[in-house]
């Protein structure tokens, strides 16, 4: 059987980076390490606060698979809807979420659009909320990763499901089972 | 003793992203495995040819230091100079490549503008000059993962070396022994 659902033959349908993690397990591995540390790994930021940043970039991106999985699995790690997620979206300066968090979504935003962005006061306003060095060093590398991953899924062409609805179990998965089973599922 | 060598205190004055691997060695591992089999694993593209990719998108996103190592990677692979990289860079279109290769930087050019810029058409001009889905996977893996690393160094505020000539034993080293040991070197 002939799958058509990539820009190659995956030899699979399954949506996004997911059918790509099948395709080619040995550079998953990596990837999936690296999701986990960032997203669900030892952190003062919480998962859910790692997650919008992920949803985030991912949206300025333009990933539809990418920013509905993460922004799925942000709503799962607070037991919330997807509103939050759409308000830091349409604008995270007016959404009410913590100064900390707002800063560090500038530094993200910079970084979307290329590193060097960023700047030394867009640093000194985060820590001036008080976001530590690691956290700093963590959200400019969650914004990079995701960089990354939209570019992978959406530069092979992969399919994803439109509706918001087909990423809700992804969502659960993603944040309570973390992302090292998530090839083999 | 305080080091100023980044936005944030890495507690060392390593350049570039060697500086931030020792400062999180968490996340520098799956980085560098990442690496390792993108661009030394085994492939049907020369190790060249991917360093090549990987300097060309890293020169495009304005990172100094990440086109200067893989471009000297590059170099020592096929025991040459920066001549060529430098040719690539300024105009592959019409440098004395492979037409394969050329069809490839094609579309890491567009991956590293956005996934989404990449059409069916770039796909089916890199078929056409004999690629395989699966130099097409690790191509634009490839530039989506220095689109992720690009955006860490200089996001980060991280200081690179000037000159050339400062990244010659970097480039042989990255060439010949690999990623795997960059952390602990």
């Amino acid at each position: 059987m002939l799958f058509a659902m990539a820009y190659i033959n995956i030899n699979n349908d399954l949506p996004g980076i997911v059918g790509l993690m099948h395709y080619r397990p040995e550079t998953a591995k990596p990837l999936n390490e690296l999701a986990e540390i960032l997203l669900r790994g030892p952190s003062t930021l919480s998962s859910a606060e790692r997650e919008m940043i992920a949803s985030h970039v991912s949206y300025r991106n333009e990933c539809h698979f990418c920013h509905s999985c993460h922004g799925a699995a942000a709503a799962h790690h607070i037991d919330g809807d997807l509103d939050l997620l759409r308000d830091i979206k349409n604008n995270f300066k007016t959404t009410s979420i913590s100064a900390k968090l707002r800063a560090l979504l500038n530094i993200a935003e910079k970084v979307q659009i290329l590193g060097n962005k960023v700047t030394p006061d867009d640093i000194d306003a985060a820590k001036d909320e008080g976001a530590t060095d690691l956290e700093i060093h963590d959200t400019v590398l969650i914004a990079a990763a995701f960089c990354m991953y939209n570019r992978y899924v959406d530069g092979l062409g992969t399919w994803a499901p439109v509706e918001d609805a087909a990423y809700d179990e992804t969502g659960r998965m993603l944040a309570h089972e973390g992302y090292g089973n998530s090839i083999t599922d």
